[in-house]
């Protein structure tokens, strides 16, 4: 397995193991509190993000996210061999990291979320907040990619709050996410409508980019 | 339309989704604990302004704000007719992402505020946020020019707390508030008060930079 | 008056402005939950502070405290003539800030605070917290100096919360505060206790680092 | 005594003072709201290790840890006699650090921790925490090492809310909140099970990174 997936898996391994376990710590500590569980959620998954992407950009990309990996795909960056085998290793890492979190917090490592999300509302907020994410990765590569990690990082803290699904985002994610009953949780039968519309947004914006920002005159 | 009209129109839908999005999610999730609400407004604009700023800066200057365009447009960058494409741009770009937050929590697309925000100290705080904001663009783009991002959101996030009207600081977002009934609305009647202000303190920020601190010795 | 000067007084103007503004705003919305109003107190107080040392450091050196000015003339930095007036335009801009926070809240502007702050609990804080501000200035200058904004921000934001006194840390907003009866507050009668020990820990610093980090081999 | 070693010495002072400190100052406001007081001794303990990792970093190397100084100890770059001679500076650094908090705080200087922290879910956290931190460090300062001072503050935030434990990950720091019966406390019968926990998860980064990441092709 080459250093590329081994950077996939483990990126992703700790930061779905923080949305999932930093989810629990601030249900566990909040209580009905929602708002300040979310906060502490926001802020963990956003710290965890600015440091993978620093660390493991310069080896895999730090993708973590098969919407990303498939715009990548569609621009020519990876092969559809590369593309695979980042997305099992993003799944994969990413499952064992939730895993691990039920472990910590002395969870049933094995679950299935029972959090039904759905609806147009979640829908158009998964499609526009990964829309946004993949914008801001593409025009922030090519304008001030030395921000990407930072930038990438507070999309997502944003996102959490402007979206009302709180910005799953990622398609790996959203999968892992039915594997855990916990604060972070998404039911199964949701899965589909959420990654439908995740493929859209950032299919949208691989053509906006295209189209729009690379091809105009200033 | 060129690249510069669609970044500003971008970066000012996302801008102006958040505002209203964050608020909408802080009021839900904090119902009464208005101050755990305003924290997660603040920190949701503060981080989407840094990765606006840093991913379309390079692009349209990332202004997203008629107050800037303006006092660009007196320095001589901006001409009659850029300035006015411009805003454009982010008043309809923005009032776009305004309805988006709508849409995405289930709410009327189309509403008005009854939030009535007027009075000496809002003005004055309008006034004062609006000073600051500019001065900090000023001063920054030119000591500092790679701090923009992050000073400017910070600013922001600062103002929303040291300033009695929470710092709107924005005529294009005091005008697309108008029209959202939520946590970060403003009625319609008391537009023309804030506007005044914050034109007001820009126009201050602007001769304040030329005579004092352009104009004297260190 | 020289660009320092007025860099300083404008520096000071809105430092000391959010330290009372978002403590007024912090305490009118968090009522009775003061560790989320000491929250937005000291992120809003760290967020302007990045923002002023960016903007006005390669100014006037945006010291905005009278204990680093006076460590600066002891390093001989600073003349006796620069040192008096610079320490005249942080507290004179500072001052105005205060009252200006209290103008935008509708508060009466001329205010003597009530709340005491004593004891040696209380001055060994100011003690250890201006030690750690001046010796993070003077370590950060000349070992990293671009982080200086981020570094002298982020200290204070953690000493709001690790000393007794939430660090004032700063002979000049510890007066500025005697003028205002609000959350961050101090009365007459503390001050001097309060600034006699931010200078010990002042001097302290400027010591240790003088006959310690600079003298010893590696 | 070294400079290196003072470096070490103030630098566990100034963050062990602030877990601590801000624990109890967090605990004081917050009362039972025990996600507010953990959000506020996060964001202390983040600002603080940003600070100090940037500003002694260029002196030491700024561990501050003696599981990283094992590590690196393991890996040629300290020597037996540094090694002992930087963990004696971060143990004595750091207790006096608490020791100061508790006299900040008007609490009893001398106290032992009644706070039991065990369980295999606790020692997982340890071993996954420790074993993040030090990945963090390796593969930081291989690919960026800019940005080391903002990984692992914001690994440490991060860790604080996704780990079961809150993330000691420190064997000097879990020695030293055992003299302290606050938020932050351990019971010393808890410490050996967590050392134990953090040097196994840093001998494993320390494999993993050279046996995977560093032997691996791209």
């Amino acid at each position: 397995m080459s250093r590329r997936l081994w950077a996939e898996a483990l990126g992703s391994f700790f930061l779905f193991a923080t949305v999932i376990g930093s989810g629990v710590m601030g249900e566990t500590l909040a209580g009905s509190d929602t708002a300040v569980a979310l906060l502490a959620n926001t802020g963990a998954t956003a710290a965890i993000l600015f440091v993978l992407i620093a660390m493991l950009g310069p080896v895999s990309g730090a993708q973590f996210n098969p919407a990303v990996t498939l715009v990548l795909r569609l621009r020519g960056s990876e092969t559809n061999a590369s593309a695979a085998a980042l997305i099992a290793a993003q799944v994969s890492g990413g499952v064992l990291g939730v895993w691990a979190a039920h472990a910590m917090f002395d969870l049933p490592v094995l679950q299935v979320s029972q959090h039904l999300r759905s609806g147009p509302g979640q829908w158009l907020a998964e499609g526009i907040a990964t829309f946004g994410l993949v914008t801001t990765i593409l025009l922030t590569a090519r304008h001030r990619p030395q921000a990407l990690p930072a930038s990438v990082a507070l999309y997502i803290a944003a996102a959490y709050w402007f979206t009302a699904s709180t910005s799953f985002a990622n398609p790996a994610i959203t999968l892992a996410r039915s594997v855990s009953d916990t604060f972070a949780g998404i039911a199964p039968a949701s899965v589909p409508g959420f990654v439908l519309a995740q493929l859209s947004g950032a299919l949208l914006a691989h053509l906006f980019d295209r189209h729009v920002m690379e091809a105009r005159a200033t």
